[in-house]
């Protein structure tokens, strides 16, 4: 058991944090090992990670699914390295040119850019790594089915694709629809793994449930994100405010206007607590993380 | 059967290249579909790409073990998606800084630096994604001890871990031993996996005499591209030809001289094909993909 369901959702949280933290500390090679600038970098981008919604996503799935924790912490970590990797290269100045990430420079900034480059891509290697050791799953079919799920969340249908569309997109007018498919893709595509990947052995209509909720959450995520880039300063963000406005890309502030953004997160909010009720009890913690992640704004 | 064994090398050579590019014009996601520049670079990339040797090196392990042909297939391929993204990023300025690759210019140039970065991010997630289909074997097992290969091989103690070796060697003088953990890692790792790939549901014997071919061919492969990087012309490399001497990084000629290099070689082509002796005709092509290898030069 990851938790007990009369845990407090903070203690909760922060229980599943310190234990996503240590299994990524065991995963990532040690910084004495060779090549050491780059292992060293690695830990740099991919420890002490922010608030690990992806991975608490993960486990909170996991609990609902009563899935393996050896399981749930080997999927959660695939995804946090898969996430890390993501925000390496999203930095770089080829793409959003980013000097601060988490409150710290930026890992190209810290090392250089040909090092960013390395991490990112030994960081991706490294999450189809932890996925794939020996006898993780009593049937391995789960586990190339689980390994199968990551890779299309990863990839040019997924979050790369959903990179291509945002940089694409930069100085041009997107409809509602377009944005919401470029972030059902950069975002939502992770998000939505997270969540599969925890609930990755459990039944039909559980995986239905927890599929539909990913999307709601995944896209309230995303609005949330945009509002706060708006009405956050940078020292609460960690990263720099005001970035994608100033950038100027279609965000949901820029088409929808602040206040019809913030009804179109509470709707995404409400459907995807209304696709838990059958779940009761068990859902608890996934209820929990839509508050948690409503509650980073407004 | 990929091919009779008294079809003469060349005509087997070319039977496979040209299957490697249909499987892989069947793997990569079509450019009509979006993000279509994405698409469209990555096959760009990916297609129409110089000898295929890792792809040939797979197939001839296959036919060596009687691995399943769709098995072969998806292991090529996803052999050469993780090599096409390698190069990608090896090009970009960051890194290597090439305008040119197989006589075109070079993604980021074709297209630009975020696409290019993107494009290899992708091909990397779609050789994973090949790799676990569901159902590619006959055992769930022996596909995830293929994924295990495969990220081991791309990651950190694999090849992107021998670019950072690489990078940080640049204006050093490296022993012969360093030189050549860095290429057992940048080249051999992935010249390993392609055979491992191809032989993966071999008996251990097999397994193992492969492993050890593939490690001295691998290592071949390298010293005989260096001596390439001295003697051949731009044209005749398709690449940039003195790019290694010019920039200053230690190689295998400027370390042994060329002679000597030349001389280390054939030594390590003779234990390579030594390896190959108790399996007789089965392991034609292997051999004649050792040939193939040495006479790229002298």
């Amino acid at each position: 058991m990851i938790s007990s369901h009369k845990m407090d959702f903070s203690a909760w949280a922060q229980t599943n944090q310190i234990r996503i933290e240590q299994v990524l500390d065991q995963v990532l090679p040690s910084s004495d090992l060779a090549p050491q600038v780059l292992h060293s970098a690695m830990r740099y981008s991919a420890l002490d990670g922010g608030k690990r919604v992806r991975a608490l996503l993960c486990y909170a799935a996991a609990e609902m699914c009563e899935t393996d924790i050896t399981i749930a912490d080997a999927a959660a970590s695939a995804i946090e390295l898969t996430h890390a990797y993501s925000l390496v290269h999203d930095d770089m100045p080829c793409m959003d040119d980013d000097d601060l990430r988490r409150g710290k420079p930026s890992c190209h900034k810290q090392y250089d850019d040909a090092t960013g480059l390395l991490v990112g891509d030994a960081l991706q290697s490294l999450a189809f790594e932890v996925l794939s050791q020996a006898n993780l799953c009593p049937q391995a079919s789960q586990q190339v089915s689980m390994l199968n799920i990551l890779a299309k969340a990863a990839g040019s249908r997924g979050m790369a694709g959903g990179q291509a569309i945002d940089l694409a997109s930069v100085g041009k007018s997107l409809s509602q629809i377009d944005l919401e498919t470029m972030h059902h893709l950069k975002t939502g595509a992770l998000i939505q793994a997270a969540v599969l990947l925890g609930a990755s052995n459990a039944s039909q209509p559980e995986i239905t449930a927890v599929r539909a909720y990913a999307k709601n959450i995944g896209l309230a995520f995303q609005v949330v994100d945009d509002i706060l880039d708006v009405e956050a300063d940078t020292t609460t963000l960690g990263k720099t405010a005001g970035k994608d406005a100033n950038s100027n890309k279609p965000t949901y502030v820029t088409i929808l206007g602040l206040e019809q953004a913030k009804r179109h997160a509470r709707q995404l909010y409400a459907d995807a607590i209304n696709i838990l009720v059958p779940f009761g009890v068990k859902a608890q913690r996934l209820r929990e993380l839509a508050d948690f992640i409503m509650q980073r704004s407004f």
